[in-house]
This record gives structure tokens, sequence and C-alpha cells, in this order.
């Protein structure tokens, strides 16, 4: 029968306790959230909210095509115009996702006959990219600028290096100065995924980019989620208008994909407002990053030194991730629990997200529980 | 200089006449609409909209995470039930996108040495899921189901079969019956693709596997999207719940891609629930289309015999067309231009869409401007 394979890797997925299900979430939860990737609180801030009502009764409930036929509206050029020069660069293209976003920078920027040089540790997203484009890809060791040096060197044409800028298992960050350095010696373009750094690192939370001196610059292109700080949904490049243009005109998830929906655009646009605004939110989610560290470490927890707002601490075993998550859960806390597939390395981890709007009393909390509950 | 290359492309792109640029539209656009995808006329409906607004005032912004890990709502979860429901299978499951809908159903349904038989016109998406997908692909000819037989006797083992349901370029539907006798006499699995058969065809809009007597065949997994008839963005996968589970565990587009923001659920299961009250709606629409290929036939222009809600009308060339299309605009009417490369044969089309709420006035007056400005 078509489809009888699955019946036997889902007994597969069974015996090794790797079975994942959904849970769906009330409106208001009673739980502590240090699960989601909401890292500045703003996802349901009323200013945020109301820009995504707002762009839904003055546009409509979906953009209505592609981007290239009526999918662009004003609401869209306005978010690209102000999301692109408050990262530092000439010109942004939105996407309908962070996925989408990544897919195109990746497979538009790697023609046939060029090198992807992709860091072992890169999102999901980045990986289907190399995967998709023209050009061959070689993985490097994570985070070693040194290894990107000497793919460059392997290959004559156009190459590109593409890598997290802060890694979403671990929440490390990346060499950005390191592989600039490189790229430049050899004449290679910089693609980075700022996925978890927009809002979090540079200065009020421009990005890493910014943060390492590289916005703005003609080799380097970024992609970045407007589903992560800006609590909304959506992703976007940011690049030299040249390389933007590029994107409209050759980048498949672009020309075939519906256009963002109003709501996500405007939701998105407030919280990139607010943040503007308020710039000390970047600050105190590192902060929050740095507290839980501290606090975990010095509860003898296997912790990983956070570079942005990700705190990944280290589980035994797949099943005693699964089994510590739901025990931080019975006492009230929502945690993150990265396991097999969904890790590079095989190392199951609990994922805790340092949320700026966290208080210490919540944080202590957080740490409390995790702590009791550790198998 | 890295990226060099995008200048001389972009050259050649402006000696063919194929660059293509962003043109924002304001919130009251004064042109008659027949570019757009909004089929049913459905995504500036009041309860559309509100459905939006009051989604995300309920729950965010964004859905927060992944749908695995804080991106469940009970909103999903709400849409999924009604979808599967409506259309006639046992589960759905919803993404950010239809584009992310089509890559996940792909890739997770073609493992390594399974084959996948391509339809010569399907959707990039589809073509993209093929190109990520482990399995290997063979492309056969548009809309021939001796053809996809052909291919499935060349293989032994798991064997998907993937097409369009309408096709996008020339609105013509596939031979879902002849697929799907081919696809059993075989064992193989039939993934289709309803973005442009949901709300137009069949049973109140149910959508064309239904209308193929397919619906809720454990052999059939369809894809649909929620921006278009739906007027909304999102796509989703509906089929056996057992592919479901597949999906959840295993595609990476719905594991490592944040969940479908509310507001575009709540716009989505709104329209939903309105063209559930409102069956004539995918009535209308096909005699739109009809009434305009009549109209447009009898002005002795080109134009393709709609099969759903796309009304294609060949153009002389590329350049053609586009002058074509912008001196539509210069009357006030809004068509879809599409051209190479984003036609797979390279011929040239004005493609108009039949709104179900296009008067016959309106209808009237988009086939005198499209005849007065023939080229
Ligand atoms: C590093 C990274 N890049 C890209 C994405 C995809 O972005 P989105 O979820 O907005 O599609 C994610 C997570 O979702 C991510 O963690
Ligand atoms: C046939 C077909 N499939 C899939 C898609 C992608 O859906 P979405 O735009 O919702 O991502 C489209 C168009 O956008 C389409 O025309």
């Amino acid at each position: 029968m078509a489809f009888a394979w699955i019946d036997e890797q889902a007994e597969l997925r069974r015996r090794a306790g790797l079975v994942r299900t959904l849970r769906p979430r009330p409106a208001q939860s009673p739980l502590l959230d240090l699960a989601s990737n909401d890292y500045l609180g703003l996802a349901r801030h009323p200013e945020v909210t109301e820009g995504a009502a707002r762009a839904a009764r003055t546009w409509g409930g979906g953009s209505t095509g592609s981007r290239l036929v009526t999918g662009t509206t004003e609401l869209h050029h306005e978010l690209e115009r102000e999301l692109a020069e408050f990262c530092g660069f000439e010109a942004a293209l939105v996407f309908s996702s962070g996925y989408a976003a990544n897919l195109a920078a990746v497979t538009a920027l790697a023609p046939h006959g060029s090198l992807i040089v992709s860091d072992a540790g890169n999102h999901a997203s980045l990986i289907d990219g190399c995967r998709l484009a023209r050009g061959s890809t070689q993985v490097v060791a994570h985070a070693e600028p040194d290894a990107v040096r000497k793919a460059l060197r392997t290959h004559e044409g156009a190459a590109v290096v593409v890598s997290d800028t802060v890694f979403s298992v671990d929440g490390d960050a990346a060499p950005l100065a390191g592989l600039a350095e490189a790229c430049r010696a050899h004449g290679a373009g910089l693609v980075v995924d700022d996925a978890h750094g927009l809002g979090v690192l540079g200065d009020g939370g421009r990005g890493a980019p910014h943060a390492a001196g590289l916005a703005g610059a003609d080799d380097v292109v970024v992609t970045v989620t407007l589903s992560k700080s800006l609590g909304s949904q959506g992703g976007a490049v940011l690049g030299p208008a040249r390389v933007i243009d590029h994107l409209v005109n050759a980048a498949r998830t672009f020309i075939f994909d519906t256009g963002l929906a109003p709501a996500a655009a405007g939701a998105a646009l407030a919280a990139l407002r607010l943040l503007r605004g308020e710039p000390q939110r970047a600050a105190r989610a590192r902060a929050v990053a740095a507290e839980l560290h501290a606090r975990l470490s010095a509860a003898g927890l296997e912790a990983v030194r956070p570079d942005a707002a990700v705190v990944s601490v280290r589980a035994p075993s797949p099943e005693g991730a699964v089994r510590w998550a739901a025990d931080c859960r019975a006492q009230g806390l929502a945690v993150g629990c990265f396991r097999p597939p969904s890790v590079p390395d095989g190392i199951s981890r609990l994922r805790l997200t340092a949320r700026a709007d966290l208080s210490d009393g919540q944080i202590e909390r957080a740490v409390r529980v995790i702590g009791e509950t550790r198998p």
C-alpha cells in the first residue's frame, strides 16, 4: 500500500522514544514561558497586536498575490525601509517567513559553478538553501574561520560563506569578524542569518552584523526573521540594493510565494518602532540570559555561556531531556527540549530563552524548578 | 568583488526586457483587480479582517516558536480540524505558507530510494520539494496519466506522483481520476496541490480532490494554501492521520519554522466559515471565469478554457505582454503578466483571475479594456 513505509518509521520512533506530538496551548497559559523566541516580550504588546489588527483592517486578511503581482503594499515597503535603516543596510526585502528568506538568499547568491561554505551548525533553512542552490556546498567545522579559509582556497570563482550569527541550539555566536576577513581575502560574499541576533545584539538590538561593523558592507547579506524579537511572522533579507534587486528577479521563494500577510507586516513594524524607542530592551534580554546562566551554573548545571538570549542546558539523554522538560512543565515552567534529530551533534538539551520582560523573581523561580527537576 | 556576477545578470535582464520591479499598492486602489488570487473576494471581507484582528489580540502578533515548541495554539488546532472536515480528510497540518506545505509534503513522502513522478507544469514549490527530497525525480509530460504510468513502471519500491490540481499559469485542471488510477495500479501515493482548487472546485468549494472522489482516500495527500480563496496567508497538508503524524515528526519546514501567525490562522478560519455558509461563492467564481473566457474568445482573443478561476490569455512576446498589462493598468484594470522565466513553456500571457465578487458590468469592462489594448 502507498505510504506503508511510514508505519515502520513511526514504530522506530516509538521504540527510540522520539515521537513528537503537538500540544495546543490556550490563549492565557498559566506557565512561565522560557520556551518561546519572543526575546523582547513584544508578541503580546498591545502596540504590536494593534499593529496587526489595524493592518488587517486597512489592507485585508492576506496580501492576495505574489509580491510581483498584487502582493506588495505600501506597508511592506514601509517595513522594508525601516528595517534596512535600523539595521544599517541599503535595502531590505520581506518574505513570508525567515525560512523562505534563507532559501532565497542562499539559492539566489550561489549560482551554478559557485562554492558555498556552510557552518556545520547552521539552521535547517540555510541547509535546505544549500541543498537547493546550484552551487556546490562544503560543510566546515563549527565556528572556525580557518576552516572557512581553507575551503575557500579550494575554489576559483564565485563563493559565499553562510552562517548563523547566533546558533539556534546552543546560543553561541559565530566569529563574524573572522568570517568577514576570510571572505574578503578571497573575494567571497558573506551571508549570515541573524534570526537570533536581531533585537538582542548590537547597539539597541541592531543585530550581530551591526555589532561586528559589517552593516552596510557591499559584500555582506543578512537574513532576519520577524518571528522572534519582533513578535510576528515573516523574514527579510538585508543588503546592498543590487543584491535586493537580484533577489526580486531571481529568488523562487520570493517570486512564487504569496506576499507576507498585512497583519504580520503591521505587527513587525510596530515591534520595530517599539524597539527603536526602547533600545534598553535588547540589553535587558542579554542581561537576563547572563543571569540565567550564572544561576544555573551556580546550581551545578551544565549551561553554555550565552552570547545572545538563548541559554542551553545539557541533558543526559533524549529521554532524560523529555522527562526533565515534562517535570518543569508540571511545576509551571515551559522550557524548550531539543533532541535528535533536531540537534546536529546528537546531544539533547533544555533550551531556555531569556525574555527581556522576565522579572528577577521569575528568573529565580525558573532556575529553582530546573534544578529541582534535574534528572 | 563579491557578488560582481550579479551586475552581469542584471545587464542581461535589462537587455532582454525582463527586469522585474516592485510596485507598492495603496490601501484603496482605484484599479479593477483581475490580478490577485482572492478568488472569492474574501480578503477584505469584514468577518475575515475581524478574524485576523481578534486573533492577534487574543493570541499575540506571532505564534512565538516552532509548532513543536510554543507555536501551536488552540486556534491552529481549530483551523486544522475545520479544514480537514471541510475538505473531507482525516487530518490537517497548518504551515506558515503554501510553499512550506509543499516542501514538507514532497520531502517527507519521498524518502531515499523512492521515485517522485512530477508533472512538467508543476508549481515552483513542488519542484523545489522534488529537488530537496531524497527520492529521485522523473519529470513527465504535462497532464498525461499514461506518461505517469510509464514512469511508475520503471521503479520498484515506494513512489509518489506529484501534481498541481489546477495549474497556476494556464488554469487547466490535472486529470486527477487518471492519476489516481495510475497510482493505484502501482501502489504509489498521490500528492496534489489544490492551491487553485480549494474554494473554487468541488461541492461548495471543497476542492478538486473532493470533486474527483479522492477525499479521505488513504493513498492521497492534498496540499492547500490559505492565501488564495481563503484571503489570508499560510498553507496546509490534508491526509490520513498517519501521514500527518509523519509530517509532524519528519518535515523540516514544519519542525524548523515558526508556526503560522495567529492573525493569519484567524483570517483563514473566518473565511472558511464564510465559505461553508455561502457555498454559492465557489460556483460564482467558476461562472465568472466561464463568462470571461466566453467574452474574450468572442472578442477574438486567444484565451484558454478555464477549469477553475484562472483565465490565461496568450500574448505575442514577453515585451508585448508587459506592454499589454501596462496599457490595461493605464485604463484602470490590473491583470497578471506571466513571462519567462516564470512560465515553464516560455510563452508569455496575461493572467486573469475570476473573482466571485466581480459584477457583470466589471466583467464587461475588463474584457473591453483587454480587447482595446491588445498589442
Ligand atoms: C537560525 C534560524 N534561522 C531561520 C529560522 C526560520 O525563521 P522563521 O521561523 O521565521 O521561518 C529560525 C527559526 O525558526 C532560526 O532559528
Ligand atoms: C499552485 C501553487 N502552489 C503553491 C503556491 C504557494 O502558496 P503560498 O503562496 O501560500 O505560499 C502557489 C502560489 O503562491 C501556487 O500557485
